[in-house]
């Protein structure tokens, strides 16, 4: 391995300092933090807290005295910084499924008049199972086509679109803006899925006008395994939305146990039951790692791993049948890479046996995730320099082994 | 207060040794486990081992290494043995109020040529939210009486009902097997709110034909601040269901990221999103504490301290005016008592300054519960020490403060 690369970004300093504040296990170098994000070192302590303290001691008062009740709402205000979004408009809670159908419902409920949903046909298979049956409680149609045409797909029969604006497979970035322009050019709402986003790219949802977004607390959030998911709802539109999950959270006095439902003002009206205390309080605690980072910041760093990652790919990988299968442009491109290769697989479990962790995705995707807040130029080097070694000790470069299997 | 009772109750080792298992902060009295159960010790260093070591060195490896991915079904499989259901039938996932959506959704859809949701008209308020909103976007009428009118209002147009098992004011229990039996008769489904009954009160789904059950983590099963809730699909139906929150966790085959959506077998395809591994991973530790404890003991050790509370409440405080509100036939009382008291609100603040911790719902109930795997006979006598003496050293025996105000 090659440790001699130095790291000399601008913002070396201040990512290094970041890097700090994860745990790392023992010569692990992981590129897996788009699909769950390392451990915060603050969170041991802070669970441990919430555990022992706020429930072993303070019991049903903790509800109160340790304000377990604006729990979804803190943790949203923090979100919102990260996506361009006032603090009350963002609130943590559910999956980000069920956040989808919950923005989607509204949505729709707010073009009675109209039949269609617009959405990625290769979008994060839960998105569209969600979409769909969100279509048939209502009965509408989906219109299912690749994200390039679903402007042209666009006219007054559209309720609502629903689109990932960072692709989970090629880390390719849609437009927020034109994208939504034109979907409100033809009068729909859209829902953008921000699961690849928040973190590892910014955005401007309120620059951008956009009504719904929806999003995941574990991956560049670092909220741990299955944290509680986000929702975003523009002020503009929250008070008119009605949700289909109307829980006693969502009220306006849960307390109160009144039999008919108020919904709250604003977004919290999209609360349902009873929030998972733990996992947002250690959600919650995470994000503090991105305090005092700058937005423009966290994307350069994030640009210049992806840069280096694909112009190493080039040089020393293309010449064994790697081929980048993420945008070249970096303007177009998320916070992970994506490689194809027909011995995909094999390459990523030799990778992970010298403990060099990224992901796959069918049928010939290997997933690199370039964290900003701690993945190194470093770690990139090394990664480039394992594959070219995998690759130079084993027979996968003879012609046979770089036949694709399913290029389509 | 009186120290020197002794529990002489047949269980009373067996659930002195289930005691020791929990942490009850210095000089507490607790009596409010039907809201949140206190914290189990072995969750301290259990937590600390889910985030440690499963997140922050086992990383992605853990959803199979540690078994994350079949969390919800191994946790069920737990709640199951305290419900009488199989243990392949019962999942643990989402809220409560979540689980109830899919649940009552999918039975609705069982009966498409159907027009109405019977339900308790004073249910817990999430359960009237949720009724109303799937009656909303199926198109269906909601019939909403009190518990005792349900049979009566069951007829061929009635597509299913909704019942809380154990009423979350007085615990009085309905009659599961009469009332599932009449459903049925008509041609309806049933789902029935199980969040006062699991862990408190055993039930017997299988035994009684049950549909759907639903119900709460952080009561009586002790797995925390917003624990994950459960859910329970009887095998007889759970495959021919299709639930609407179809997320890729319910998919036969998630990781084949397939755009279309197909069901896994049985109860699991109940499941939505993301689990929150870290709440489940808690609560599926808590549950061990019921480990070899027989439904028999654990229902007749509920049933001897709420008795024994009866008794001294009518022997030393009914003096004071305060009135049973729970039901005087054991067989028809779960596992707290309800008091009514014009003062009820003032006398539960007077308590709760003395570490006696219960809690207080409109108007006047003074809600008392009696946790079967720790509260004591000592605590129930120290319990009605307190307040015949706070009582007895207020003005409240005056006949202005006996007044009611809202004995509706």
């Amino acid at each position: 391995m090659n440790h001699t690369v130095t790291d000399a970004t601008p913002q070396a300093d201040i990512f290094a300092a970041t890097r700090e504040r994860f745990f790392i296990p023992d010569d692990v170098r992981y590129f897996d933090g788009n699909s769950l994000g390392l451990m915060p070192r603050i969170v041991q302590l802070h669970a441990s807290n919430v555990i022992t303290h706020e429930w072993g001691h303070g019991l049903i008062h903790s509800w109160h005295d340790a304000q377990w009740r604006t729990l979804p709402q803190r943790t949203g205000a923090k979100i919102a910084a990260l996506i361009g979004a006032k603090p009350s408009e963002v609130i943590a809670c559910d999956s980000t499924s069920v956040n989808l159908f919950k923005t989607l419902v509204s949505a729709v409920r707010l073009r009675p008049d109209r039949w269609k949903i617009v959405t990625d046909g290769e979008a994060f298979p839960t998105d569209l199972y969600i979409v769909e049956q969100v279509a048939k409680l209502i009965g509408l149609s989906v219109v299912a086509v690749p994200a390039a045409e679903i402007v042209d797909n666009l006219d007054d029969e559209v309720a609502a679109v629903v689109l990932t604006h960072v692709d989970y497979r090629s880390a390719e970035i849609y437009d927020m803006k034109a994208i939504t322009d034109a979907t409100h050019a033809v009068g729909a709402l859209i829902v953008w899925d921000l699961s690849h986003t928040a973190g590892g790219v910014p955005c401007d949802l309120n620059g951008c006008g956009v009504d719904f977004a929806i999003g995941c607390g574990y991956k560049y959030l670092n909220g741990g395994p299955g944290a509680p998911a986000f929702l975003y709802v523009s002020e503009r539109i929250a008070d008119v939305c009605e949700q289909p999950l109307a829980g006693w959270f969502g009220h306006a006095k849960p307390f109160d146990f009144t039999p008919t439902y108020s919904p709250a003002q604003g977004t919290a009206r999209f609360l349902c039951g009873t929030n998972p205390v733990i996992g947002l309080s250690v959600l919650n605690r995470a994000l503090d790692i991105f305090d005092g980072i700058s937005l423009a910041d966290l994307r350069e760093r994030s640009v210049q791993l992806t840069q280096t990652f694909i112009e190493q790919v080039d040089e020393r990988l293309a010449p064994h049948g790697f081929i980048v299968a993420s945008p070249r442009d970096p303007a177009l491109r998320g916070s992970h890479v994506s490689l194809r290769h027909p011995q995909g697989y094999g390459v990523m479990q030799a990778l992970a046996a010298r403990k060099l962790i990224g992901d796959f995705r069918m049928p010939d995707y290997m997933r690199f995730g370039f964290a900003p807040l701690y993945n190194t130029e470093g770690e990139v080097h090394e990664l480039v320099e394992a594959i070219d070694e995998i690759m130079r000790n084993s027979a996968w470069d003879a012609p046979e082994y770089r036949q694709r299997r399913d290029f389509t």
